[in-house]
């Protein structure tokens, strides 16, 4: 099945050692005054926060601060950083940091000249952008998430105990990101390992999904192997260049669309794992690959045509003399070895979770789409019980 | 090895049997001047002229005709596109057609507003483009190029009996591309072949290209599987939608950058191709195809450990007891096993080449970079022989 599709990805990618040679071309394109959006003390300890600024001040610019951002990005941060916008008349929001700062820069330029409230806005009614945004641009220090190169913004509203992701039009991508895969040394182990596993996941979620096989799942297969063999890498030694450098470039492709197009997907796991950070404000790549394994385990006799394919040319599975079933399944064990091979946890307890907050996660959970078949709270507490 | 790169792609990209309905507003996005650049009658037969005007006129354009655009869009049809912006003050080239007419637009875009002689210019001396240009859109009916979503512009010199590309930066790109593979199906087979060896070729002149394995091998191994899977179903049922729909992203992700990432790239049977085709008009693809297979055993020893790759993950060539030499020879027997499916001659003779011809092609054809190897006129004449 082929489904009709737009694609329109509008940002700039400056990636490699010399990439940041381009911050100051794209920062004279915007006027005066920027934001600039990062999370605690990591991009200080690599020099980054002053290379960064040695270029904002080369460039003559205003800078306005907002720090602190956290790995699950607060609406209050949200609030607070569009209120500096609107106090200091902010040209470009300049996020340095990973996935969660560019979310968290998306999220102040929109909100910040909406009408009413934001969070109910864009959030929760999904209203289409109909106001002024603010341009963003990015220097990306950790790999995962993709927001680099799309329109996603995942925040959590800690009041409500909701984390709800929405995606932007190309309008609110950044308009340019740096990528230097050198940045990303320096995030620790568990971190890395934690974005690995949300490449993985974006390319699953839409790689599983319904009677869509079409040139988009060769492309996922493909970066599926690439990201294999250079996380094996990366773990023996987090400084290899080339290993990085595929990660970085894959966890952009896993979720720029180019990976999605013309597929149904399921992000089923996704919503699962966003209200399992809102209650235990876990990894998002950690509790992924904790539910991974039990989910597909649930699901996979829905689409065993694709867990078969996924297990061959994934897993180079030999299926000589095996039942489709028993070729799937080993396609899963292989899958969840890698997750060990990882170091990832294996249960949600190890995540922080308890075992009252498993019906709150499961009710919470948005119902969606399944592989050919609709999951929704009972499969979502199967799935939770059978990794706590 | 991974290099750095930029990427930057903002075409629009409006795929499927509905694209059509986005055209008006993309319209209406420019002034009321539009240059309609064509080929022959192919559009007219398949009733898709009357259908783009239908739009046009819905949406008050005055519309200019440049028709009769040759399948090797000549540089003499250029000047003239760029005096019909000049006269009409054009506000947007839409070209509706395959990869020459799309290539023929941009080279009008540039051209209309240059000074001095824009061959000279733009295609010898490789200024950047710094004159006005004029936005360019496409309807596609032929798949191959990637033109819709590239910077490409190949244009033929008759007088000078030069066949020369050109890849301008984003800002000349298609500013939107309706791509509906049900437009595809009345391309006579010979052309239908040639766009799909294209694609294979463009694959593989960015696969086989030095020591930079990395993400993008990938991805293009994916590709190059579907698009085979996809080519044989084409070819036994041309109205197969999924078949054409995949063949149609193929190769529009086939040359627009992604599938070239990071990659030194090689080019050598394109240049190759294009001085055969300035000598004898001959479709693109054939020519590519009849020149591949030779040009790959000439210089196959240079890169073994990828043609052994290509051999194994490409045509699921099994390794078992076979030196890599035999591995890679194998691979190549595959792949001309494919071209010989594709019902494509094998012989420059059948494409109209004379024996007089061959040192005259390989003498104007640019020498440049082999596969870890340097290829020039004496590489040429070998792999023209080889294949006369």
């Amino acid at each position: 099945m082929i489904y009709d599709f737009n694609f329109y990805n509008p940002t700039k990618i400056y990636f490699g050692k010399t990439a940041m040679q381009n911050l100051a071309t794209e920062l004279n394109g915007y006027g005066k005054n920027v934001l600039l959006v990062y999370g605690k003390n990591s991009i200080k300890k690599i020099g980054l926060y002053d290379e960064v600024l040695s270029v904002l001040n080369a460039c003559g610019k205003n800078v306005v601060e907002l720090a602190g951002i956290n790995a699950n990005p607060r609406y209050a941060q949200v609030l607070e950083g569009a209120r500096l916008v609107r106090e200091n008349a902010i040209d470009l929001i300049l996020a340095v940091g990973g996935g969660s700062c560019i979310d968290c820069a998306k999220a102040i330029s929109v909100s910040a000249y909406a009408e009413g409230d934001p969070w109910q806005k864009y959030w929760i009614d999904f209203e289409p952008v109909n106001n002024q945004i603010v341009p963003v641009g990015s220097v990306l220090t950790m790999t995962g998430t993709a927001s680099e190169m799309n329109g996603g913004s995942v925040i959590t509203h800690e009041e409500k105990m909701i984390k709800q992701g929405r995606v932007f039009p190309p309008e609110v991508y950044p308009k340019f990101s740096i990528l230097n895969p050198e940045y990303t040394y320096s995030v620790p182990k568990h971190q890395m390992v934690s974005g690995i596993f949300d490449i993985f996941s974006h390319l699953l979620e839409q790689y599983f999904s319904g009677e869509d096989d079409n040139t988009t799942d060769y492309v996922i297969e493909g970066v599926l192997q690439s990201l294999i063999v250079s996380a094996r890498a990366a773990l023996k030694d987090p400084t290899n260049y080339e290993a990085r450098s595929n990660i970085m470039w894959c966890a952009t492709l896993g979720l720029n669309r180019i990976t999605g197009l013309s597929k149904t997907q399921d992000w089923a796991v996704h919503h699962l794992e966003h209200q399992l950070g809102a209650y235990t404000d876990c990894p998002h790549g950690l509790g992924l690959a904790v539910l991974s394994i039990p989910y597909y385990k649930h699901i996979y006799r829905y689409g065993l045509d694709k867990f078969v394919r996924f297990a061959n040319k994934v897993w180079g599975i030999d299926g000589e003399g095996k039942t489709k079933d028993e070729i799937a399944l080993a396609g899963i064990d292989a899958f969840a070895e890698f997750i060990k091979e990882l170091g990832i946890p294996t249960t949600l307890r190890e995540l922080g979770a308890t075992e009252e907050m498993l019906p709150l996660i499961a009710k919470t959970t948005a119902p969606g789409g399944g592989y050919k078949k609709d999951v929704a709270e009972e499969d979502f507490l199967t799935v939770l019980k059978a990794c706590y």
